[in-house]
């Protein structure tokens, strides 16, 4: 049962008055929310969370995620409370410029917060991931302990709104959560009923709970509104949170009915205090209803401090109680804890790339399907990678062969054998969560996780993705059926913006290989950078193989796709010193260039081909290998990609020309749609003349 | 009750020898779900569609969405037996180029197609969009009718698929539908229980019924497996969707479980069957199965032919019955005929522009501020103009003021008054479902709809806003705090690729204007095109409005803001005939391009000022006009815009620069985040003189 005592309920109100004087402070914010959850957060940072702020990357912490990032504050304030390092000034510099309190919680920007959270939605999807990494570990590292005695053994908490519970991400990650019977996550659903548009009854009069019955949740009800008076009922919500961490066979929500706001007098359960300062007068009043001196600002009781700073003692022993654990499953699990040590230092085996399968030429393959080798190569020697498919695996080729599926023993089928600690996961029809949850795993485990589809649906994806981008998260999407060459589907399957459309995500590398051997350099490349994500974009249609040297181009024999590390390189070499013009291409189209070349050459016009798989690796290489692959001198060039040409304006500048596509596709077999559409290689040799 | 002779069964077997025959002629393609959802489709199409295959743009009829458009031939087949013109040659051209038949049903490209649909999850939401249109029609031309007899009154009717009931977008949609009580809306969701993965078990295990319970949503199950056996009781299916159109008080959902590919011998009930055509020899077993010769092929009994090509006439009855009705509307309601003759033209009333307010130079005004009196002033003169804001009313400026809110009696709150029939938009959190919805609005009514969110959140609506761009449709998209401009709220919010992810979109018209006399002109223009969807994107932060004269721009005097129309125009010219460099801005950005232009006049360097809110527009001018504006000779170019410059490479050229942003923002204050990210005055000048 809880303990509460009066420095508990103080601590609480200081929460509230904290929050409304930072709001106050800067001018604008989210105060109303991170008043009203004061309690919730208290109790879980205090009650139930297991976390040392002495140590936040902790193997064995409990995550928490705030998927209502706006209310930021709930989250800061527990963080200065519990002892993270943040301190009243940083509160009092809340939403200013360089401070550790922006105005929503950022990842690796301030101790203690596990993900960056805001767009709606996201936090909760995300953390389904956390989950999903927690599971993998526990089966990676100690699959045979006993329920709750690894140190691998956590919950995942998470804190949503009414926004959240809304977006349709977390209805689809919410789906799989129940699937996947994840009762390591438990979600405090804060039904205020409140959001910008005021009384939520004017859009939203679902039955959330039952939503979540029917998902296959453990579902649970706190009102504190329930005796007509509203009575902050802590002890009901902490037994409840109990009850949740406690059933460990699916995944809990506990709707926790408040008002918003609550106990400003005039401006609590209303929408301007969801998003506005409440003004000097209110922040009075309410500091009046909670028996503060209206007169002071960001007052904090040293006795309510320390009290609730025994958060940095109880958490260094809990810790301390864990490593005993952890230390004993060392030294039993020698082989694994040095995989452990060595995925969490993100880095990888030594010689691990030597399993990497090379393609002979001559033999045309989709890069898709040189994909699906690669990851069947290297697996085994990868244990930390894994991932799967929205429903495409043969068509994504992104089953790891003879793995097994990641999923409850029961939902196993007679395509897809596996159990909870499997390798390949099913996100089904669900692409959005498919990129949120990969990117949780990543962040949770620090395994490397990837996820598939169409590239087309890298548009369901891009909320997702833009946040792992902006994370930092070295998550991996893989996305095959990357052009009009994917055929007779149509218009509605066949990217034509969505190669220059990802191109403009900061921090996201879109990577396009040329052909099979390239695919291989390309996965090598992705999975040596842990800063950020990728983007591994593969044609459905056989593509040639080509011939290569071992080193850089020459006049008569290709380069290496060693190359591909360096995002863009000479892939065959002009007749002369100085070519006529440069052909950049990426993916399938690299053969055109290839073809085009040939062509001009005969005709007397020399030109070199440039395979250019990824220009975000290409534009952090220094001036001098730009320079070499593409000199100032030579301006005659041309792109070809089947796609729109904006990311390539740039590149081939105003003396250059793009063969692309700026229009939406059609239906019918590839090879005509690339000839109706004047994608060919006559179109490359003609825009090479024009160009020179 | 159902009349069901053997020539119908006979027809349905039809369609499924058909389905199999198609795919097999091409080679590729999705047989397996035309197969098992014949006798559905039939007998929508046959027994209860009110539709006349005569005039597929008949008012009164009513509407069928196929959401799985990769199932094409379920509603292909239907079409050739129904007599929309479509005829056994074009099914033979299945998936072929220019055949009338393409992989995925194409809107305005087979008479007949209301939809075009692929992108799982799209048609579902999109046709909640056609319920909210035919609720708005009804209430704007014959609100007083009792239910049931007005012309205006007619079906949704919708076929979804496991892979549509579990994107988010659906999800999200049907929650409103819901909440909207959409009566009119029928949704057979067709569980065969299938997808690419194979069992569904794999990765959707949840209680879909009890989910669309939770929504509010009448459900109903009829399971073809319940014996054990597999039966069609096409009788229990017919009387399933009467009560399912009978209840108008909610939406209905009708789970039918299906078997797909039923009865293919080998293949039925297989992932295969999904989405690869069934080989010779199966396609042979299946008509021995149903009594066709396996030697033959698109063999269709002329008697079947016949028998379901009564649907004509019975459709021109229907017609002819409703026309009676709607005569006698038309005589006693003329004013509103009036005004539904204009909408069905799409055109706009005489003068109607004279509405639009001008705004004062001098004060300087949010753009967002300046649309939300765009949209006040107008209303009035144009009734088909609504719509309204996924959760941010007052933020996105979206409300037509004094205007009722479009939703049920009960659901009225404390701040939204409104009914059924009222034309104010609440979309709950879900920028998605609010796109496809206001896609759905325009395709169903020809009404002018729009949906608002913060720029950033059109990344949770591309898929929606792609297909509306696919398809022509004149949706509008408005999207406010459209730059780091939005300050505190840091990075998640901040808009930095969005506007040049946006731009390479084909058939999106991307408008940033920039000021308040540029808001009204764009959205004139916007109103005045109906052939593709456009955003109109706006500042939060308040902006100066330009002192302007009434036609081009002199060395003097700013350009009028109708050059806005042509998507650019010169605001300020330059004091030489021929300027030394051209400022290009947008929205908020052209002061920073008006501001550096004095500086570098007073430092003796000539320097016209383009405000250029729409590329697109810009790049549908005659080169003429395009060469005014930015000659040629002129190759010291400056853009400025706060986002990534991959838009703007092709403007600019090899001497241009561009004052962009090219990370993710932060949180602060937006005056210290422009000066600290180098987004000013001075840096224009600078580049400015870099470039010359």
């Amino acid at each position: 049962t809880l303990t509460w005592t009066e420095l508990d309920q103080r601590a609480v109100d200081t929460v509230r008055v904290l929050a409304a004087d930072a709001v106050e402070k800067v001018g604008n914010g989210h105060p109303g929310t991170a008043m009203s959850l004061a309690p919730a957060a208290y109790v879980l940072f205090q009650k139930l969370l297991r976390h040392d702020p002495s140590d936040p990357e902790w193997t064995g912490r409990d995550r928490f995620v705030l998927s209502p990032g706006h209310t930021s504050l709930t989250l800061y304030i527990q963080l200065f409370l519990s002892g993270y390092g943040l301190e009243l000034d940083d509160l009092k510099a809340l939403r200013t410029w360089g401070s550790l309190t922006p105005g929503h919680p950022e990842y690796r920007h301030t101790k203690g917060v596990e993900i960056t959270t805001g767009p709606l939605g996201q936090g909760l999807a995300t953390a389904v991931g956390f989950a999903y990494g927690q599971r993998r570990q526990r089966g990676m590292f100690d699959p045979e302990a006993a329920a709750g005695t690894s140190p691998f053994d956590h919950t995942i908490w998470v804190i949503a709104s009414d926004g959240d519970l809304q977006e349709g991400v977390t209805s689809e990650a919410s789906s799989l959560a129940g699937h996947q019977e994840l009762g390591n996550l438990v979600v405090i659903y804060d039904e205020n009923h409140i959001s910008i548009e005021d009384d939520t009854d004017v859009a939203f009069t679902e039955d959330v709970l039952k939503r979540y019955e029917a998902y296959g949740w453990h579902t649970q009800r706190v009102d504190w509104t329930k005796t007509g008076k509203y009575v902050e009922d802590v002890a009901e919500l902490y037994s409840a949170l109990v009850a949740a961490k406690a059933e460990t066979s699916k995944p809990s929500i506990v709707s926790l009915r408040t008002i918003i706001g609550y106990p400003a007098p005039k401006k609590q359960n209303t929408g301007k205090i969801h998003g506005s300062a409440l003004g000097k007068d209110e922040v009075a009043a309410l500091k009046e209803v909670l028996g503060f001196d209206p007169e002071k600002h960001f007052e904090v009781d040293p006795e309510v401090l320390e009290h609730a700073r025994g958060v940095v003692q109880r958490g260094a022993q809990a810790h301390a109680a864990w490593q005993e654990g952890f230390d004993a499953w060392q030294a039993s699990h020698a082989e694994e804890a040095a995989v452990l040590e060595r995925i969490q230092a993100r880095t990888l085996p030594a010689g691990w790339d030597a399993s990497l399968p090379s393609f002979e030429a001559g033999k045309d393959l989709s890069t898709r399907a040189a994909s699906g080798k690669v990851l069947t190569a290297i697996g085994p020697v990868l244990p930390e990678l894994w991932g799967g498919s929205a429903d495409l695996a043969e068509s994504n080729n992104t089953t790891i062969e003879g793995a097994a599926s990641f999923i409850p023993e029961s939902r196993q089928t007679a395509s897809w054998k596996g159990n909870p600690y499997g390798r390949v996961l099913h996100f089904g029809i669900r692409e959005h969560a498919a990129a949120a949850i990969v990117n949780g795993i990543v962040m949770h485990s620090s395994t490397r996780a990837f996820s598939g589809t169409f590239l087309i649906f890298s548009d369901y994806q891009k909320p997702a993705v833009r946040l792992g981008a902006l994370m930092g998260v070295p998550a991996i999407y893989v996305w095959s059926h990357d052009s009009i060459g994917l055929g007779e589907d149509g218009p509605t399957h066949q990217p034509v913006e969505q190669l220059a459309s990802l191109r403009t995500i900061p921090g996201l590398d879109v990577v396009r290989p040329g052909d099979a051997n390239e695919v291989a350099v390309a996965w090598r490349t992705i999975l040596e950078n842990t800063q950020n994500p990728a983007g591994i974009v593969l044609t459905r249609q056989n593509i040639p193989v080509y011939e290569r040297g071992d080193g850089p181009a020459t006049g008569t024999t290709f380069g290496s796709a060693e190359g591909v590390a360096r995002g863009g390189y000479v892939l065959a070499e002009a007749s002369t010193d100085t070519p006529d013009v440069i052909l950049i291409g990426t993916g399938s189209e690299v053969q055109l260039a290839v073809e085009a070349r040939e062509t001009l050459e005969a005709q007397g016009i020399s030109a070199r081909v440039v395979s250019m798989p990824c220009l975000e690796w290409f534009n952090a290489q220094d001036a001098a290998y730009r320079n070499s692959v593409l000199p100032r001198t030579v301006r005659a060039r041309v792109s070809v990609e089947a796609g729109v040409s904006q990311s390539w304006q740039g590149i081939v500048g105003d003396a250059g020309r793009s063969v692309s596509l700026e229009h939406f596709g059609a239906s019918a077999d590839y090879k005509t749609l690339y000839r109706e559409f004047g994608i060919t290689a006559d179109a490359v040799v003609q825009a090479a003349k024009d160009s020179i």
